[in-house]
């Protein structure tokens, strides 16, 4: 049981994702990537499935008590149940693949939080959003086990893509896309805008709305790159809004805008 | 400088408050109830305003290491600098206190996780929006350490104030506000409900969302004590939005209906 793993690539390092909504998820969506199952014994009725599932694969499972969970998780939030698994790769960028649907859609380009990372998947699957984009910035998080069990899931839904220099790839998408960078200072976002800005007339391009990191905001080559941009505006009481509330202020917005013609 | 100081009620108990954005609002707003103000070098110059202060009000101030300032904070994420202060009092619940503007409004019920209630103080805080509601929910988190922190200095600009006997107290608050409760399956959202639903006519009554529990949702006898009820519709992917998320779609729409006659 306690057999190591060969070594992976680190994409490929098994996570142990901690929690009965990302457990579920995950098992509802590829039960392959699970490589050992544990939980406590309030979860032994609801786990039963998951059970068979790895039963048929031949693969560990076992109940053990909250201490030893927690060794395993490698913290006390592990909900009560914890699966070694894989994480589901981050794909490199693909314009057709990504634009294949006409959603609103979101770039990360230094969102460094892990939690903040959770929690914008967490939303963007609660609103069938499935697709992000990461940048290349160096900051910018990437999944993790934090992150994971933040998001509630929602990684089993979302597929990540990560693009490469950043600024000339965002240019390339604005004849696809409207780029909107987020920065402070700027036009304020207002409904119209979001809705139907006669300036854009009826621009049926997705919106592409790029969200920067948690103290500095955008690089500056990457706003330079966006061919709009908005601010959410506030009453200037605190500084800033957290980036994961203004993803999903934006996202709602967005999807209001585009299913009302 | 270890002096104890004497015992007192819970509420008062002092917090150590960590992190530049919640010092400096602490500093901006109600300097007074600080007690001690430590942090690292790098803050030398930021702190020189906040050092000038405690020096007027002969408090002590103290430059210290990482690892010093860790173990006074009771945790790594000092973020370099941390206030020994008494939080703000929840204030017993007065409505014409708390109607005074046509604000649209929150209250929570039951929401359990202190970085939830911090994250949502920081969004109302940023938008301006000045009170909340905490309700008598058992399960309630009330102003802590790390809600202070993850609000980022909210706490100093949103005033919260308790009520007793919730249903009973939203029922009486039906006369003067919009007492809309948040339940997932329920009427959906959609952005006439929150601005010109007209079946609301001309409501100027400001809206007062309930937001409930992060696991059970609202307690059945407060939902029935809404005159009116909404969901956020998700694509069902992940079973529901975090409560801060909900909070900041809602108070950003309800901003922009108040804001759009």
């Amino acid at each position: 049981m306690a057999r190591r793993p060969p070594a992976r690539a680190p994409q490929e390092k098994p996570f142990r994702i901690s929690g009965f909504a990302a457990v579920s998820a995950l098992f509802a969506r590829d039960p392959q990537r699970v490589e050992r199952l544990y939980f406590e014994p309030q979860f032994q009725i609801a786990a039963a499935p998951f059970c068979k599932i790895m039963a048929q694969q031949r693969k560990l499972y076992r109940q053990v008590g909250a201490e030893e969970l927690a060794k395993i998780a490698g913290t006390v939030l592990t909900g009560g149940i914890v699966a070694i698994s894989r994480p589901r790769p981050v794909e490199p960028f693909n314009v057709d693949t990504f634009l294949r649907s006409p959603q609103p859609l979101l770039a990360l380009d230094g969102v460094s939080n892990p939690h903040n990372l959770g929690a914008i998947v967490r939303t963007l699957a609660f609103f069938g959003v499935e697709r992000l984009i990461l940048t290349d910035h160096p900051e910018q998080a990437t999944p993790s086990e934090s992150a994971y069990r933040v998001a509630e899931g929602g990684f089993e839904y979302v597929a990540l893509s990560r693009i490469d220099s950043t600024p000339e790839t965002l240019q390339r998408l604005q004849k696809r896309c409207r780029v909107i960078g987020t920065a402070p200072d700027r036009k304020a976002m207002t409904s119209s805008m979001l809705k139907d800005d006669p300036k854009n007339g009826n621009d049926a391009r997705p919106a592409l709305i790029v969200l920067g990191n948690e103290e500095r905001g955008l690089r500056p080559n990457v706003l330079a790159a966006c061919s709009e941009t908005l601010t959410i505006p506030g009453a200037g009481w605190v500084q800033s809004l957290n980036v994961a509330a203004t993803a999903a202020i934006l996202i709602y917005n967005l999807l209001l805008r585009s299913n009302t013609p």
